[in-house]
């Protein structure tokens, strides 16, 4: 197999290797779990997972090869807990098309979620054969599924946190294990594979949860300014999800204002894109959107500062340029 | 701490062993996912799993306590997946107590069970703390993922198969992957941590593939003959599911009475005791538990075979005292 001659990967062709890789797997025309497992894979996300882990590799001193097949890890798990939240919170599109569950039913779509999960740590084994010694990748199988614990925790605690309004404190440290850990696995995994030190572990670990809280807020911000791509809007709000930009203008509004607020959270009766109109209303009024967008920029400045601690290559440069906002997406 | 004497380490022993370990881990009044992963985890079930995996170790020239994280990781993952089967089949039950989505919700029992999943190779992950040389790991990580494929694959080939009959031979095809992979999980992964060679590898994989399926055609008669332990009765006729007795009793009933029992797999609009009840009476007027009997014997008499390459040891021959009919549950 020939190999990548590092300094000349852009973005795009990083992309490109995970998407032929991934389509390689699971090929046009598969049949039973791997069906509903290209499914979920194809067409691509944004393959932030794959590129977050293969930046991270490079940028502690890894190859590219070696690490494939862990990208593909990555972005199967992402895919598999999507799949599963998509079931959770009834959302009926995913990346532009009908969600799994929509298409297969509900239990295939679980069991292909759980398909995803065990592709992926059979993905990351296959490092092994890669290349990687095997001590590193007992220490990104450790980085991987402590990763998916966080993730997990996160989703319980999100759904018990359900249709009423919490601190803003209690938020962000849900939202640090909900996206903070999905990006950690990725650069946690690339990191370990690659052989790194501690303290570059420790600056991606810290890079990786202050950009995920910021790229989390990104998102709840988008619900109620903007669109999402392929997700209804109203989501957030027919599942009572108190998001940032919720919890901020109700932290600014009135007493009879926050009242309006915890009822139209409460609320499954009326129709959700009422809901959510009103909501949107609410937000904007008490500044929800504004705050929101200077936390989340808060918190992407803070992650690029985590990366001084990493040898200065143009991988720490292509991390640090994720959190320029507008990147971010 | 004090190493374990493997000769005087009685089946009772090993299984109280694998009970203080989740015990520790998951301590009672934890919360939040690890809440969820302990309801599904105590009561203890069978511990069929860790003592399969800790035998085969120690048929293999292994020892206990490096490979104890990994017992408690396939007890994770067997857990996790009965979690997502009893939302799939609603089955309002498991081990005697409510199943985990009646109690917590189908949203957090979704993802109770991925928590437990990634449980599972988080303890794998710690054999290597443990002791268990990391090229081992890596090779247990690929067993443990694979044979989760092969049980992923399973569980979507079933719902597609259900409320219709399909052949013998593609049901036995099924289960293989089902309940063998299951079993294979275990004995694959305390042969792999212990070092075993390619001929005892293989010896484990052909034993663990023929007593899983002698396991689930003893699973599929209970539904017919006898009570399942905290198990509803009346589950594979409310799910339609052509388990091998329903599948012998149609290949010898006349056409008529096969047209019954299509009908009663088919049916979901009448009361599914009523249902259980005459699809009942047909399996026992057709023969379908006595030949049913047969097959599962003679599976587990091929498992028993199967081990004559493994060295002549007190584990091998506990091994070969679990095929024996009656030990088997």
């Amino acid at each position: 197999m020939a190999d990548i001659d590092v300094a000349q990967v852009a973005d795009a062709e990083v992309a490109e290797l995970v998407r032929a890789e991934v389509d390689f797997r699971w090929p046009e025309g598969v049949a039973g779990l791997d069906e509903v497992a290209r499914y979920g894979l194809v067409p691509f996300g944004k393959m932030m997972g794959p590129w977050l882990l293969i930046r991270s590799s490079l940028a502690v001193g890894g190859e590219i090869r070696p690490v494939l097949p862990a990208a593909v890890a990555v972005e199967c798990i992402q895919v598999g807990a999507m799949m599963h939240d998509d079931i959770i919170d009834g959302d009926p599109q995913r990346r532009g098309k009908p969600a799994a569950h929509a298409v297969f039913g509900t239990p295939t779509a679980v069991v292909g979620g759980d398909g995803l999960f065990f592709h992926g740590f059979a993905a990351l084994s296959e490092c092994g054969k890669a290349g990687v010694p095997a001590a590193r990748v007992g220490r990104a199988l450790t980085v991987l599924s402590e990763a998916g614990l966080r993730i997990g925790s996160a989703a319980v605690e999100e759904i018990r946190m359900g249709r009423t309004i919490c601190s803003v404190e209690k938020y962000l440290a849900m939202i640090k294990d909900k996206s903070g850990a999905l990006l950690w696995m990725a650069c946690g995994v690339g990191a370990t594979l690659a052989g790194a030190d501690e303290s570059s572990v420790a600056a991606l670990r810290r890079y990786s949860d202050l950009l995920g809280i910021g790229y989390q807020i990104r998102d709840d911000m988008m619900a109620y300014d903007g669109t999402r791509a392929g997700k209804p809007n109203v989501s957030d709000v027919r599942n009572g999800r108190p998001t940032l930009p919720v919890l901020l203008a109700h932290r600014r509004a009135p007493r009879d204002r926050q009242r309006v607020i915890e009822r139209l959270l409460a609320d499954t009766a009326s129709p959700a894109e009422e809901r959510h109109d009103a909501m949107a209303e609410l937000v904007h009024e008490f500044d929800g959107i504004r705050s929101a967008r200077e936390m989340s920029h808060r918190y992407v400045r803070m992650a690029a500062m985590a990366l001084n601690d990493l040898p200065p290559t143009e991988h720490r440069t292509a991390l640090i340029e994720l959190t320029v906002p507008g990147r971010l997406v």
